[in-house]
């Protein structure tokens, strides 16, 4: 019944030194995560950068992976847009891009009431043939979607999962809970790449871990043993992941969107998985003093020798 | 030199109630607003409800405003978008429909600094045929545009013009004096429609109140009062119109974009400017009882009898 | 019947280099304020750095201000705490200590709702001899109190004024507009230096000026042209007065508390009111270079040679 | 070395219907609590609504609690106030009546920056005679405590704990990673009652519960497990805990502090710990048909019969 579970990375949309989309690198990318063994990809994600892409650029970048994963597992696909009209736009050519799921925010720009959000995600779901994955991103859409307007879209119908980057922890323990007594109506997926154990702990049926994209191997072994319920090894597991974590730490002074996903495309690229971890202008590049730590950083935790 | 003074409404999108939007009370509406004598109109600002249509919509209606305008005073056009790259294409788009400028936010959804933003509005004005106005509106882009920067802008001719909702009317006033200190190199419009004889007291170069939609006529009036220095004839008109604005307050318990924007649409509807006060979904009608109470407030101030 | 208007400096608190509150100083910088006419003297608001106080401090600095004052205008005091019961223990001490009335913030640290924030008002209110101002500094206290809040506790006569310092500027010119339909039964006192001639053609019963503390001779022949309706004049004032208001804006870099205040300290140093511009520890002092600066600008605006 | 670790619950403060502290029930409580074996005790926190309680009651408070305790574990207590001065007064008072530290927020009211809220810390430890915990409450104190200047604040010896109430457990967890690094100069106490297997995992050195009133026993077997990492026995006992938890999200449409506050304090009534649920004015009490709803979740959770 569920659409997405498991470690599902959202991809980070690898760029050539000119900016434009470096479809080959999106390929090893997803093919570096595959064979890992993820559960599903989420691209167009934040950590894709999907506020900088076209909608070309977009799109193409759905039908890519959708081509490259060939069902092997779910791809579900971000759809941020100011409010449900634009969003069912690119939704519609998603679905026909083939995604298993729609990944649908609040409304940005938009100044609603929770009765309207709540209509927003209704308006998506009845118009687009593929499901809906609400994306509770208040850092960068600044609203918070509250457990009970959750629980309410799950009771409904409307939604099938969240994909929780709120930060609030305690709340996520809580949605797990109410979710729960609910008989389980949606899959909770958390972004929380440090506290992975923790979530599986509270309730979490998967991951989405931007971090996932540098050490997938990594995060499934954690899962694993989440699933497993041994936690001892998934804390150990945790432990050494959040030492890699500090990849995303590098970039003192930088905003951001430069230091975190700077950080996991700059070790993408040292792992010669991507060619290049430019980012999207006006974004500039990391500093070579933040490569060489960064690769420090890789070589203590043993992905580069 | 100046692209936009005086006073420019920024208008309000008329829809069917359908929901589609309705050209014919476009037209309309613009006509009303060119016989009141504005000099210049703003299409797809906030009031425009820009967050709520499509591309081909913000791209008809402006097509539709430039025609109707017939280039009697400028057009310019807001290019809502979540960074530097898709501001590009919309705003190519409306440069081709003939705007006299685009008026571009900071990023959205983006988590930018400082630098990045400045980046921002350079790339849209190096990609763009017609100059940049910037938009500061920090209730809904969560950016506050600090002088510092806008000053920068200016200087490099990178913007002509800056809109101001910022509701910060002490950073406006320092901005005006810190324009006037380097040249007047840029002109500086606010938005607040109950503080426009302050505004001009404080040196803006033109007003883009949305309550002009509903009273061009008594902004008009306020702003020759304005350019005359006869504080006290345009206290009194400002008076006027704050007892107008109170129909952005009927509405109780409302969002944001439901509450003021309706009041504008409602009071062009009873005016019989527009045939519906129709707003986009997810955002419901207003109240029978709003739409009394909106209607003694036009009948207090004489715009009906 | 009104407790409070005109201009009413809120005045700084002169400190030793040691740290010490410097009483002479206090007494040169009332008489600085009552040589100039002002009708009014605010003590231990957030220019007189309450925070950094300690009880002792405060009642002292209240009670010296009373003594110097003698009459000749009604003193206020702040008496800025957590909650009603601590506030009401200051607020007996600066009634017994001869004050005209206690200006009150809205709970600190304190998690309330409107209806407790009302009660919080109305439990001073109750408990003390002398009115009550609020006082409405959402940038300290984290809380914007509503024209409907203020309109409920002016009706009831829990309180007798205002003073806003919320930079909310369209909020209070609807309040003054509330207040007049309402009878007026409240006076409304601004403290936003640099929009005082707007201040008082929006409805302001009188000013509470920061920048007073350094050039009340300015800011008393701006009320008189606003008392007047005198607009040009007033706005010839006000713009003196903002030149001279860059000289909180000196300091680069440094913190809120540190920068303005710092600002006004060093100017009334360099005007010879007070003998030092030391600040309360932590904050440390302005650079030779920022006192550099100010003197310039008070040479500029003709208060030095 | 350590001054606090393990489980010490951050009391509520006792209040007769009339509103007077109940010292008769705050002995009881402290039975409760140390007849459970708890770890040690925070007077005058969040949870003991300190910020209503005057002086001479926070004295009081800490003076019966210590002396009820007899040294059988620390009592710790918190000291907040504006800024460094007012701390120390109160510290010092504190340290007479016999604390085992002080727990010291960032300012409040106060501007600052990093710079001096590192001196703020600094200057209160320099002045009172016992250890310093920071207190990081950001929801309250609006300011958040940066990893890099608590780990500053410890190297240096200015701080013994930090408190985090933060709700970033994120940030805890890379807090704890560092404190690690760092040689573990200093303790890490976690306020969040419904992650404490998590803040476990995390490497939390103990636990401030507001929840741990009503249970303590819970918490106690909660952190023995956490202590032999049987991660299993803390997650069932975690989540029997959160179930007790809903008493705190009873009190629908109440303040922040009405809420999860009136729930503890309901259920120690309903416990027969202490003799009345009163809540410092302005605060209403709950509901009948919130007492009723809390003695169903004790009952469900086998705290009552």
């Amino acid at each position: 019944m569920s659409v997405l579970q498991g470690i599902v990375p959202p991809i980070v949309t690898p760029m050539q030194p000119d900016g434009q989309v470096d479809y080959d690198s999106l390929d090893r990318l997803l093919d570096h995560l595959l064979n890992a063994g993820v559960d599903g990809i989420f691209a167009m994600g934040s950590s894709g950068q999907v506020a900088y892409l076209t909608d070309a650029e977009r799109d193409e970048v759905i039908r890519r992976s959708v081509a490259r994963v060939a069902g092997r597992v779910p791809v579900v696909a971000g759809v941020a847009d100011f409010t449900a009209r634009r969003v069912i736009e690119q939704a519609r050519r998603a679905a026909d891009a083939g995604v298993a799921a729609v990944v649908v925010t609040a409304p940005l720009y938009a100044l609603n009431d929770t009765a309207e959000i709540a209509d927003h995600f209704r308006m998506v779901a009845a118009a687009v043939d593929v499901p809906v994955i609400a994306y509770d991103v208040p850092v960068r859409v600044k609203t918070k979607l509250s457990n009970d307007l959750v629980m309410q879209l799950a009771a409904e119908g409307t939604i099938v999962a969240v994909k929780d980057s709120s930060g609030d922890d305690v709340g996520f323990r809580r949605l797990a809970a109410a979710n729960r007594a609910a008989g389980h109506p949606i899959d909770l997926l958390s972004g929380h790449e440090v506290m992975c154990d923790a979530m599986g702990m509270a309730g979490a049926d998967g991951l989405v871990p931007g971090l996932g994209n540098v050490d997938p191997a990594g995060y499934l072994r954690l899962w694993q043993a989440v699933q497993a319920a041994d936690w001892t090894t998934a804390l150990v597991e945790q432990n050494r992941l959040n030492k890699l974590m500090e990849i995303a730490f590098v970039p003192q002074g930088r905003s951001g969107d430069a230091g975190g996903i700077g950080g996991f495309k700059m070790a993408l690229e040292l792992l010669g998985v991507i060619d290049s971890a430019t980012m999207p202008a006006p974004i500039a590049p990391l500093s070579d003093a933040d490569r060489d730590a960064i690769r420090a950083i890789l070589a203590e935790v043993d992905l580069l020798s």
